[in-house]
C-alpha cells in the first residue's frame, strides 16, 4: 500500500507552511488547546508523536520534562525544517509513514498524534501497534478532522446565504466509510473518513479505555475577539480522543 | 423540575400506536436488532428497563432467561397496555419518571433503556443513578436519537431534489446543546441534544467503561427489499451504547 505524501509536495508544503505561520488559525484556537488539556505529566516520560510535522509539539514536550521524544513523520520536507527549528539532544526525528512504527521497536509512555489520522487508512493497524508500542498505563491522545468534516469529499459544503453567512452544513454520506478525495492547496488530497462510532470500537477493540473526547468549540470571550468562529456551533472542525492501555 | 409526558397525551398516544403497529419501520429493522445484538446473556439476571412503553422488550427479556424484570415508564396510559399485553410473573411495571429511579432501592445486573434518552434533560444525573443501582460488572445499553437527529428543532430538515429525493442533511447547532422543540404527532415536543462526546464523556465520568457504539446503518441485504433506508447512509437515525461498570 502506498502511503500519501502529499507534505513532499512543494505547492502544499509551501501553502501549509504559510497557513501555519499565521498564528491565528483554528489549530492554534481550538485543536492545541484540546490536545494540551489532554495531555498527562510528562516528566521522565518516553513520548512518541505520530505525524510530528515541524516538531513544534517534540519540542513542547521536552519542556513539559519529557525524558525523551521520537517524532516520526512522512515527509522529509517537514522533518527538514524540525531538525532546524525544533531540535534538542532529547528528540529523535525519523523520516516514516506512521503505517511502519512497529518496526521502531521500542517502549513509549505517550503516543500522541495530532491531525494526521485522517490520511490513514488503516486505522486499525496504527491503533493496534500504538498499543503494543505503550507500557501498563500508557496514554494515547490523538486529534483529527472531526468526522462531520471527513465524511465530505471536495471543497466548501456549507448552504450560505446571500451575504456569504453560512446557514447550514449540507451533509451527506457520514455513514460511508473510506477514502474521500479534497482539495488542500493541492488537488486530490486523500483522507480517510470514519464514524465516530467506528473510531471509538477500533480503539475499544485494540484494548484501550477511553478517557475523554473533545470536540472543541469556541467559548463567548473568543467568539468577541473572532466572531467568525460561531460556525464550529453549527460543525465542529476537531475530535480528540485520549484512552489509557 | 416538571417531566415531560407526552405518551400520556390522547393524540400523541395513537399516533405513537399506529405507528408500533407497523412492523415496518426504522426502530424493527434498526434500533431493535442493534439494541439486542449487545444484550448480556440473561439467564437468571435482574433487569431495569427504563422507558419500558408497551413492555415488548421486558417481556422479551423474561424469555431470554431474566429472573426478573422491573419496567419503569411515566405514561400510565402505555403501563396499562403493557400490564394487558406483555405481563409476566417476572415482570414489574412501575409509574415512574426515570429521574426518580434512586428510589427503586434494588439493585440489578443490567439496565437498558430504548430511544427515552432523548426526552431527559438530566442525562448525568440519571446515568449516575444507573451507575449505583448496577451490581459490580453490571451492563448498560441504551439507544436514543442519533446527535445528528436530536441538534434540529422542528420537522424536516433535508435538502430534497425536484422528486423529493433527499439530497442531503441541513445540519446546524450540533455544537449548542440543550432543549429543542420538535413535532411529532403533537406540538412541543421537548427533546434534549448532546454531542457525542458530551454522551461519552458524562458515561465516563459516572464511572462506567464503554464498550461498543452502534449507529446502525442498512445491510445491502435490506436495501433491496426497502430502498428507501438508503437515506441513512447521509444520516443515522440512532446511537446506541454499551457500557460496563
Amino acid at each position: 500500500m502506498a502511503k500519501q505524501n502529499i507534505y513532499d509536495n512543494e505547492t502544499f508544503f509551501e501553502g501549509y507552511k504559510k497557513l501555519r505561520d499565521n498564528k491565528i488559525n483554528a489549530n492554534n484556537l481550538f485543536e492545541i488547546p484540546a490536545l494540551f488539556s489532554m495531555m498527562p505529566d510528562l516528566k521522565g516520560k518516553r513520548v512518541l508523536d505520530l505525524g510530528c510535522g515541524f516538531g513544534e509539539h517534540c519540542k513542547q514536550f521536552i519542556h513539559r520534562g519529557a525524558q525523551k521524544v521520537v517524532g516520526i513523520d512522512i515527509s522529509e520536507k517537514m522533518l527538514e525544517v524540525a531538525r532546524k527549528e525544533n531540535s534538542d539532544s532529547g528528540i529523535t526525528y525519523i523520516n516514516m509513514p506512521m503505517e511502519e512504527i512497529a518496526q521502531l521497536k521500542e517502549r513509549f509512555d505517550v503516543v500522541v498524534s495530532s491531525l494526521a489520522f485522517h490520511y490513514v487508512e488503516d486505522f486499525s493497524g496504527v491503533v493496534r501497534s500504538i498499543y503494543d508500542m505503550l507500557d501498563a498505563d500508557g496514554i494515547f491522545i490523538f486529534s483529527q478532522e472531526n468526522p462531520l468534516c471527513t465524511c465530505h469529499s471536495g471543497g466548501d459544503r456549507w448552504t450560505r446565504d446571500e451575504n456569504g453567512k453560512k446557514l447550514h452544513l449540507n451533509l451527506a454520506d457520514y455513514g460511508i466509510e473510506g477514502e474521500r478525495e479534497s482539495v488542500w492547496f493541492v488537488d486530490n488530497v486523500k483522507k480517510y473518513h470514519r464514524t465516530f462510532s467506528t473510531i471509538i470500537n477500533t480503539l475499544i477493540e485494540a484494548g484501550f479505555s477511553v478517557e475523554k473526547m473533545i470536540e472543541p468549540l469556541p467559548t463567548d470571550e473568543l467568539l468577541q475577539q473572532y466572531p467568525d468562529y460561531k460556525d464550529l456551533f453549527h460543525k465542529p472542525d476537531f475530535l480528540l480522543v485520549r484512552v489509557k492501555k
